[in-house]
């Protein structure tokens, strides 16, 4: 029996009603993922401890298990060194090794799990977090024209959602890294870091740090500085990169690149999605290796992204063989949790019921489960009222709920509906009713963003 | 970048055709609640461990959380003392608790989520399982009549899903507790937990338990034993147990309930579900006051109970306010793995994909893309060839993914579409065109258990 509650930072949960919101996300996504032949998996919570930090820098963040009577316990393999995994890529990257003999290549999967990281708690980050990644892994090769897919796709998904319009900020580390070698730049990875600092630093001071931590001269430096203030919607950042006069064969593989990823995607680009070129876009130093994404919520700026990914050339390896991969993630938790606190989202209902059906004393609640048995059959979702009150009680706990409808069963056998937003009854037969299309289950509600 | 797999012992995961298995499983079962009424919630997977340990007994098959590198970091109240909740129904008395302000009373919920336990994994019991619980829960009072809804509801889940029959096996806690109490026993506490043994060991020596252990007189035993041994699939147990001569008014009010839930079941129960009063099940010392169930599966009987629930009136107090509640959980990893092991449940393909659109070469990719686009338009999931192989070739690529139709676009402009597993193949128009319904989506297959 609990006895005490206790709010967790960092650990929000939703009311039904907010529910609602987040489940009709995850459908939605994962209807367009699928219309795409993308496959659901699921991996396990847990993933050893070695596994988990691959990456390295993310030690800090990671939840460790233990059990609580290891002492007395007989002790397995799996009790030590296992610890929640922080984000979907590596379990993927995992599960793709484990399973290799049983899949086929390219794998095409999509996975929407919770995730946990042991960081301080603020607006957008949360110590467990919901997340959709979508990837396309290949054995040994993944040709490029999956880049553009992977990224269209998620174009697509995020565009069915009823969220605020979301901008798609595309680059390329082939570019980054091409411009930078011909450049001549010294030092390309210090370089990169450094020009990663420009939505923190002012660019006078990026341009500093370039000459003194990553042996840039003052001219390579301006010239960092001019690649990385180009965002364009189109492919015309092609040629103001080319007018910068830097030459360099991976540059020009990641201009085509670029190019073909941000035309691709504009073209499935609809109304609520804008699709950029953003040549400051690096994605710190991680496994990217071409195509970088942010993605951003317009209003939500503060968020910063709510979204993310890219390429990479070998997300996976057993030594014998390498698996490409091009992914995006998108942040759910991340990005829902502050539109629902908003107001910008809601649940239309807590509860599924279109119909409450009343029941008129406990005598006869028998007459009000044959009714709702009969509009349950229709696929109507219904409840019976807990109690016999007096109607306008029970008409009062239908309201309560937001449940549209109340059913009235007469004592002469006839029916009653009545739609108690508007107070309009008649004559129905629980056989054949329905509720009109949207009071049949809850809606997602959205209303205009505050600025 | 993942180099090494590490498979971990009582952590199951499923590949994608098997997946589809458990999801068409979790949205039938959440399509049923919802005709009932029920709302979906999720709680955090962690707990405060002193709510996890409220119940005593199960301290030891709880996972601590521990951050990896709490020492240097800013330790957070949240940091010490959480571990993962073990089932749905601890979280969910505590969710009760801490959000009952904004929670309309009686609440009915639905809540299918993994749960964590370190104990030793063995078939059907493993450290990560998915359960699906339904419960309805109110607030200082909850009408009876709830026991019969929530246990209907059950009947009616899980006779929609695509496994063997199932049997309902009830009980009161008020029958065996009355019953005990008007036969004069000294201990009833001791008597019950005795009675409990009765699968593990003979008759005879729980008769001689009761008697050296719940200080039972022989005769007394004797009578709890041909209680126990009544297992019917109707109301006759009330004049059996009349029969055995034992008067109380707790023993009256638990056979009234025990037959209205098994009188209100059997009237719900279809082809694939056996309703039953068995006066054995007393599901251990738990916090149930009434109704008990457990839910076995045909031919699975090795696994044990694949559900259980009841009647807890104190699922959660804050010390002013009691919250009774009544509800039942469904095992979905403890049945679902067992039976995809076996072959009786498998998915019809690993990939959602009804369509793979062929590629003539890579110039004319975009032409393909155009046709992929126009089935989704329609609905119809679908995936474009990965490369311009020989059509052969693409043709294998969609049978090794169990893809059944492949789509060709010839170069007059008209367009092809093939059974690959008949061989048909005819002209299709691709704003049109749409495949049978049961090759839209992955289908569950079933096949007889073996004996």
């Amino acid at each position: 029996m609990a006895t005490k509650t206790s709010p967790l930072s960092g650990f929000p949960e939703l009311l039904p009603a907010a529910r609602v919101v987040e489940r009709e996300v995850i459908a939605s996504l994962s209807r367009t993922f699928e219309l795409h032949g993308f496959a659901n998996i699921e991996t396990r919570a847990v993933e050893p401890i070695d596994v988990l930090l691959g990456k390295g820098e993310t030690s800090k963040e990671v939840y460790v298990l233990e059990r609580l009577q290891k002492e007395q316990g007989d002790r397995q393999p799996s009790d030590a060194g296992v610890g929640l995994h922080f984000d979907l890529t590596v379990p993927f990257a995992r599960y793709v090794l484990e399973h290799a003999g049983h899949l086929e290549f390219p794998f095409r999967r999509f996975q929407i799990q919770p995730a946990w990281r042991g960081e301080r708690p603020q607006e957008g980050r949360y110590r467990q977090f919901t997340q959709a990644d979508v990837d396309i892994v290949g054995r040994d090769v993944l040709p490029f024209h999956h880049d553009v897919e992977v990224m269209r796709v998620m174009v697509e998904a995020l565009d069915a959602l009823p969220i605020p319009p979301v901008s798609f900020q595309f680059n390329n580390r082939k570019l980054i890294q091409g411009f930078y070698r011909g450049l001549g730049l010294p030092d390309l990875e210090t370089a990169i870091r450094t020009i990663d600092k420009l939505d923190k630093l002012p660019a006078e001071k990026v341009a500093e740090l370039l000459v003194s931590d990553a042996g840039a001269t003052p001219e390579q430096a301006q010239r960092c500085l001019e690649l990385a203030t180009i965002r364009v919607s189109d492919t015309s950042f092609v040629e103001r990169v080319r007018a910068l006069g830097v030459e360099d064969d991976l540059l020009e593989e990641g201009l085509t690149e670029l190019a073909a990823v941000v035309e691709g995607c504009a073209a499935a680009a609809p109304a609520t999605v804008t699709v950029e070129a953003n040549l400051r876009i690096a994605r710190g130093l991680d496994y990217y290796t071409g195509t970088v994404v942010e993605i951003f919520m317009a209003g939500y700026e503060r968020l910063k992204s709510v979204g993310g990914g890219g390429r990479y050339d070998a997300l996976a390896s057993d030594g014998r063989t390498t698996y490409p991969g091009v992914g995006v993630s998108f942040g759910v938790s991340r990005s829902l949790i502050p539109l629902l606190a908003d107001g910008v989202l809601a649940g239309s209902r807590a509860v599924p019921s279109a119909v409450l059906v009343a029941v008129t004393d406990e005598d006869t609640r028998d007459r009000s489960d044959l009714v709702a048995a009969s509009l349950r059959a229709s696929g109507v979702p219904c409840e019976v009222a807990a109690s016999a009150q007096k109607f306008g009680k029970q008409i009062r706990y239908a309201e309560r709920r937001g449940i549209p409808f109340v059913w009235f069963v007469q004592d002469d056998g006839t029916h009653q509906v009545k739609d108690i937003r508007t107070g309009d009854q008649g004559e129905a037969d629980p056989a054949t009713w329905t509720p009109p299309a949207e009071d049949l289950r809850p809606q997602v509600h959205t209303k205009e963003q505050p600025q």
